[in-house]
C-alpha cells in the first residue's frame, strides 16, 4: 500500500551516460486537472524530502489551493521513491549506482506530464530549495511550458561556497566506519549525526539558535532541537541516497548542457516565465547575495526577499505563519496574473 | 631546541576540579620590557595555533611593534605545547586529560606575568578569536591590570549557534574510525579531513568563495585551498589536543564564574579598560551582531567593525594588507591614549 503513483520510464539514458533499464518516477496528485488541463502546479521535492515531507504547504487556506489547482509532486531521482541507490538493482547497487543530474529529474517529469497527464503547459513551478533549482531548470529547458515560477531559498546554479557546504556533510558522512570507500557496510548511525550536525548549524540562522526560536516549534532545548529534529530525520534515511541527492546538487546548474554549454547569462535570460525570487534574508548557503545576482540576469523575475530569521528554512512548516504568508501572497499574485 | 620558554606551576588546581601534580605554561617574548614594566602587550593564541602560527603580526611596521613593546604571547592549555592531552602523563593519558577553561589560561598567564616578569598592568591584551576570549576574560577578571584590549572575531560568551558549529566539528572528527569513545586509537586522518572540510566552509565567507579570493593567497583552485591550508594545517595536530581547546571554547564565558555568577552584563560592566572591538563584518560564527550586543554592555568600550570578505579570518596573514591596517590603526590609536 502507498500513497503514491509510480511511472516507469523503462529504459532510460541518464546524463551521465548510463542507460539502466527501467527508471522510475514516484509522484502524487493533489486535486484535479480541469477540462482544458491549464491548472497543473508542478511541486518538486527538496533534498532528502519524499512527497509527504512536502505536501503541508497543500491546503485551500495555504500556499497552494487543491481546490483550484491539479498539484502534482514528482519525487526527485535518489530521495528513496523515485529511482535511487537504495532501490536499484544489480549491477546497480554497491556504489554503482549512476549519477542523477537535474536534467534527468526535468527529462522524467516532462515525459510524466505529457504522456501520462496529457499537460503541455504547466501553470506554475514551485520549489524551495533543490526543489527550487528543478523550478529553474524547467524554466530554461521548456521555457514555452513554464508559465510562472516561484522558487525559494534556492540557485540557478550551486554556488561554491554551497558545494563547500555539502563537501563537508559528504566527508562528515563517510568518516564513518562502516564506509569502505564505495558503499557502507552497516547503517552509518555515527556518520548521520555528524552529517545531522553539521547541517543543523547551516540550516538554520545564527539569530534563530541566539533568540532559541526552537522553541516556537516545540522543543525544549537546543539539544533536543538538533536530535529530535535533525538526527531523527536524517537516520531514517539511505545513506547512499543522501549521498547522490548530494551529488546532484553540487552539480545543479541550469546552464550545463548542451543547449547553453556552461553559460548562464543565457540560460537566465531564456526563462519567459515570470518569476518571483524568494531568498531567505538569514539563508547561510543559498544567500540573498546570490540570488540577487542571478535574478538580475532573468527577464521576467522580481527579487522578494523573505525577512525570517528561519535560514535557509524560511517557511517551512514549522515556522511562524509569517514566512508563509509572504510566499502566499507572492504565489497569489503571480496566479492571478 | 626549541624558540619558547616554559614556565612550570608546579601543581594547580584546575577549574574542573582535578588536581594536576604539573602544569606549564609555554610562552615566547619578543622585544625587551622597558624599565618600568609599563611596555607589555599580552597576546594569547587562538585555536589550534601556537605561538609560531601567530607572530607573523609582531613586527616593526605590523600590528605590534616589538622595538617599542614587550609582546608575550603565552600558547594556551591543550595548544600542545603547554599542558595538554598530547603531553600529559599517566593518569591524565587516553581521554582522561582534565578540562581547562580560560579561567586556567588567565590564572596561569597572570602569574607568569607576575612571578616569572614581574609585571603587574599590562599595556595592551590583544587577540583574535580564542585569543580573543582570552582578553575578555583578562578585562573582567583583572579589571585593575588592564589597561587597554584589542579583541577582533572574537565574544565573552560563545553564542548558541557557535557552539553547534563547534559540536559538528567534534562531530565529525569523532567519527573516525579511529574513535573509540574516549581516544583514538590511531591517527584519525579520515576524521581531521572532515573536521577540515567542515570548518573552511564556516571559517571563510561566501562571498571569499564566490569571488575565488583564495587565490590572492597563492592557491590554485577551492580544493587546492582545503586541501592545503585546511587539511594540511588539522593533520598535523593532536586529535585530542583539538578536542580539549573546543570544549574550552564552547564553555567561554566571562561571566561564568564566581566573581559574576552567569551575569554576563555584569561581567562586562565590570571592564575598565579601553577596548576596541573588532568584528568582521562577514563572520559567520562570530557575527557582528553579538559583538554589538556584548560591546553595548561594556562601559568603555568601542564597536569597529572590520569590513571584510575573508569572513572569520578577518586580518590574517594571507589577506590582503587592508584588513591589517584597520587593526593596525586600531592598536595603534588605542596604545596612543
Amino acid at each position: 500500500m502507498t500513497d503514491y503513483e509510480t511511472f516507469d520510464l523503462g529504459a532510460t539514458k541518464l546524463s551521465c551516460g548510463v542507460i539502466v533499464p527501467s527508471l522510475h518516477l514516484a509522484y502524487k496528485v493533489y486535486g484535479q486537472l480541469n477540462a482544458e488541463k491549464s491548472n497543473l502546479i508542478l511541486y518538486p521535492t527538496s533534498y532528502g524530502a519524499q512527497h509527504s515531507d512536502i505536501d503541508w504547504l497543500i491546503g485551500s487556506d495555504r500556499i497552494l489551493d487543491p481546490e483550484r489547482y491539479c498539484i502534482v509532486i514528482p519525487n526527485q531521482l535518489g530521495n528513496g521513491l523515485s529511482s535511487s541507490p537504495s532501490n536499484f538493482a544489480l549491477p546497480f547497487t554497491h556504489g554503482r549506482a549512476p549519477a542523477f543530474s537535474h536534467l534527468d529529474n526535468i527529462s522524467a517529469q516532462e515525459r510524466l506530464l505529457r504522456e501520462v497527464l496529457g499537460v503541455e503547459r504547466i501553470a506554475l513551478v514551485y520549489g524551495w530549495s533543490m526543489g527550487g533549482q528543478q523550478t529553474l531548470h524547467w524554466g530554461a529547458l521548456h521555457p514555452e511550458k513554464v508559465e510562472r515560477i516561484c522558487a525559494t531559498c534556492t540557485s540557478a546554479r550551486t554556488s561554491p561556497h554551497n558545494k563547500l557546504f555539502l563537501e563537508g556533510l559528504r566527508a562528515a558522512l563517510t568518516t564513518d566506519p562502516a564506509w569502505n570507500g564505495e558503499w557502507f557496510t552497516q547503517h552509518p548511525v555515527r556518520g548521520l549525526r555528524a552529517f545531522a550536525r553539521v547541517y543543523a548549524g547551516w540550516a538554520l540562522s545564527q539569530a534563530f539558535y541566539r533568540e532559541d526560536i526552537w522553541a516556537e516549534a516545540g522543543f525544549a532545548s537546543r539539544e533536543d532541537y538538533v536530535v529530535r529534529a535533525w538526527e531523527g530525520n536524517f537516520l531514517r534515511r539511505d545513506p547512499m541516497d543522501l549521498l547522490s541527492m548530494i551529488q546532484t546538487w553540487i552539480d545543479s546548474d541550469i546552464s550545463s548542457n548542451d543547449v547553453f554549454r556552461g553559460d548562464l547569462n543565457a540560460a537566465l535570460g531564456a526563462i519567459k516565465a515570470r518569476a518571483i525570487i524568494m531568498p531567505s534574508t538569514t539563508d547561510l548557503y543559498f544567500t540573498i547575495d546570490d540570488s540577487e545576482i542571478e535574478t538580475s540576469m532573468m527577464p521576467n523575475a522580481e527579487l522578494r526577499p523573505i525577512s525570517s530569521n528561519w535560514g535557509h528554512r524560511a517557511g517551512n512548516p514549522q515556522n511562524s505563519r509569517e514566512d508563509e504568508a509572504a510566499i502566499q501572497q507572492a504565489v497569489k499574485s503571480l496566479l492571478a496574473e
